[in-house]
């Protein structure tokens, strides 16, 4: 139950056992070709280049920025959490004209300051995260990429967190460049990065003057491995490839619709008792994400010792705070085969013990009843 | 029985397939922490940066050149065949000024060829491949790294396929930045990339003037991921790496020398009934690896038709050949797990089959004949 990597159902873990086949073998560009199709239904595009980057998130963050940017680009980073802030980081490197536009960690970000900036700017790309994991909070991007392609550029968007959990429209909200994990919503164990190019950025990768900074993550060469020629690029993890492919069908089998509601009542049960139990969420209500949830830590709370109590004595990951929120939140990860009914009511009852252990001031079963009141109530509706 | 990724065993398969933990989680840095030992165990060093990098053999090359580059820099790259080309392009798109040293795809390089480079261009950085994937051709590297420190220079070393095949001594022949794929000799599946770095190596990364160009793979801050700062970087591919902790233990119970002792065995066999068979090697006899078997494809033989044939009747993948060797080779591995008495005979027995099919004139049985004498002097010896 922490920011992820999430819990993985047995049918994913049984074929990533499965044996393992050459990168250029019959079976395995089978299994490539289905994969890119399930994403592309995940991802809601059409997309051609729409891929899983041989990596983790971090590698998919690197690889839409890497292939859009060349040394000198003008790049606006939005940053109000770590993933922001690790965008600009890559974007520097890479050799970008970056201009971070900053707001603290876990607000979001209007769509009148990105107007302004942009105009002001005029980037090739302008990078934001859709679900910030290190602070729980969701920002709306559709309105934003109407802003920066009005301005001739291109959008970024980092979607690791919710990708699988809740409504994303690359197409239906014209998304240039869109990465994600394996280990959140997915329900997949970490290694790979979805990624997905518009025609729009493929363009701007093949009007490229220099050639991508990273070898390993050139599209250029990485989409003929993937699509028709099969032009040998780097050996695939053909094991990991094998579970993403298990891990879409089953999102797909539950349906994205089905999967988002249950991401949402689980959200809302599990906030319903940690209210319940005298916590507050760190993001403003109707900003914050169904499947990570970031609440401020009591005071007089030992951070550290309650998070090695809910391991060891109940089995329950959750995370800590990241840069300016370490040591004064907690995230509860409620993602893909995570978000359970029965891991909300357990997480609640374990903390209260937690929080009593320490001192705080609870009514006993007050989370527990909370959210089944929740649930009674999302079952009425 | 191709070039890799070779098969896997049972034991490494359900260690890849158990519950995936967080990347934070006690019993994961566990795991990290005796697979950093293990490796140091099979690299036969020391090297305190020694861990493996999140992303397959390739992220592996590009880790140790990003690392060491900066832009401008000197490097000597030795191109004998694909992965030393890979090797120039990797450093010309992280900065370096390329000087390319090339010889014939299956020969290997004089220490001479190589003194005279080194005194001439007087490079930060040397590198080569030890083990040429696409060719099989063997490069000793131990009086090529004296030269290159000589000149006070660094040798960065290909040892994708050698490592845990063959003898490889990081601290005994002085390498400075060795990398390594899990899928070969390792019998993992693909995924993740051994590297090791000198404190030589440590000591010029730490000197930088600039950002290492690629943030997924700069070791300044996965080595306080790995080390005792345990500092988040990304989150770690958890089930890849209980695969790699679970191979190596199955090295290490095995013993280096019984595994090379094997892998040389088997080499000998299969080159014995495949030189019965009528066929040659690509690469002169002394400098041929004996994990990866590049032979000529017989005049009149159809490649495609072979290994079709091959994998569809009787299961067993070969490699074609790459670069200019494209159409011309066969790639047999004998790698890791694959590397048996049982694959070596099936494979002779299979590859008469097709040959006879193809209408070459073969001695029917004598690969096999050949092979099996040549197990039985081996057991006498």
């Amino acid at each position: 139950m922490g920011p992820g990597p999430s819990d993985i159902a047995p049918r994913v873990l049984a074929a990533l056992a499965s044996p393992t086949v050459g990168h250029l073998d019959p079976y395995f560009l089978k299994v490539m070709d289905e994969t890119q199709q399930m994403l592309r239904q995940v991802f809601c595009t059409k997309n051609p280049l729409t891929l899983a980057v041989s990596g983790t998130g971090s590698a998919g963050m690197e690889a839409c920025v890497v292939n859009l940017i060349e040394p000198g680009d003008r790049m606006i980073v939005c940053v109000n959490g770590v993933f922001g802030g690790r965008m600009a980081d890559v974007a520097r490197r890479a050799g970008a004209d970056v201009t971070v536009l900053e707001r603290p960690y876990g607000e979001i970000f209007s769509s009148e300051e990105i107007a302004a900036a942009v105009k002001k700017v005029q980037p090739k790309v302008l990078g934001i995260v859709n679900a910030e994991t290190s602070t729980g909070a969701y920002q709306p991007v559709e309105e934003i990429a109407k802003i920066v392609h009005d301005a001739g550029g291109l959008i970024l968007v980092d979607c690791v967190t919710s990708l699988g959990g809740m409504p994303l429209e690359v197409d239906g909200w014209q998304l240039d460049a869109v990465y994600s994990g394996t280990q959140k919503c997915l329900a997949c164990p970490p290694g790979l990065a979805p990624v997905t190019f518009s025609p729009r950025a493929v363009e701007a990768i093949d009007k490229r003057k220099t050639k991508v900074a990273s070898w390993y993550l050139d599209m250029t060469m990485v989409k003929s491995y993937w699509g028709q020629d099969r032009a040998y690029h780097h050996t695939a993890p053909i094991n990991m490839n094998y579970a993403l492919h298990e891990a879409l069908r089953a999102v797909l089998e539950e349906g994205l619709e089905a999967r988002f509601a249950r991401h949402l009542k689980n959200h809302k049960a599990l906030k319903a008792g940690l209210q319940a139990l005298g916590m507050e969420y760190a993001v403003a209500e109707g900003q914050q994400l169904p499947m990570l949830n970031a609440v401020k830590i009591p005071a007089g709370c030992d951070d550290a010792k309650v998070r090695g109590q809910l391991l060891n004595q109940f089995g329950i990951e959750i995370g800590g705070g990241l840069g300016s929120m370490k040591g004064k939140v907690w995230r509860i990860g409620l993602m893909g085969e995570t978000s359970t009914e029965r891991n909300v009511l357990l997480c609640l009852a374990a903390l209260e013990r937690c929080l009593s252990d320490q001192g705080i001031k609870v009514t006993g079963g007050a989370g527990v009843a909370a959210a089944n009141e929740a649930y009674r109530a999302a079952a009425k509706a």
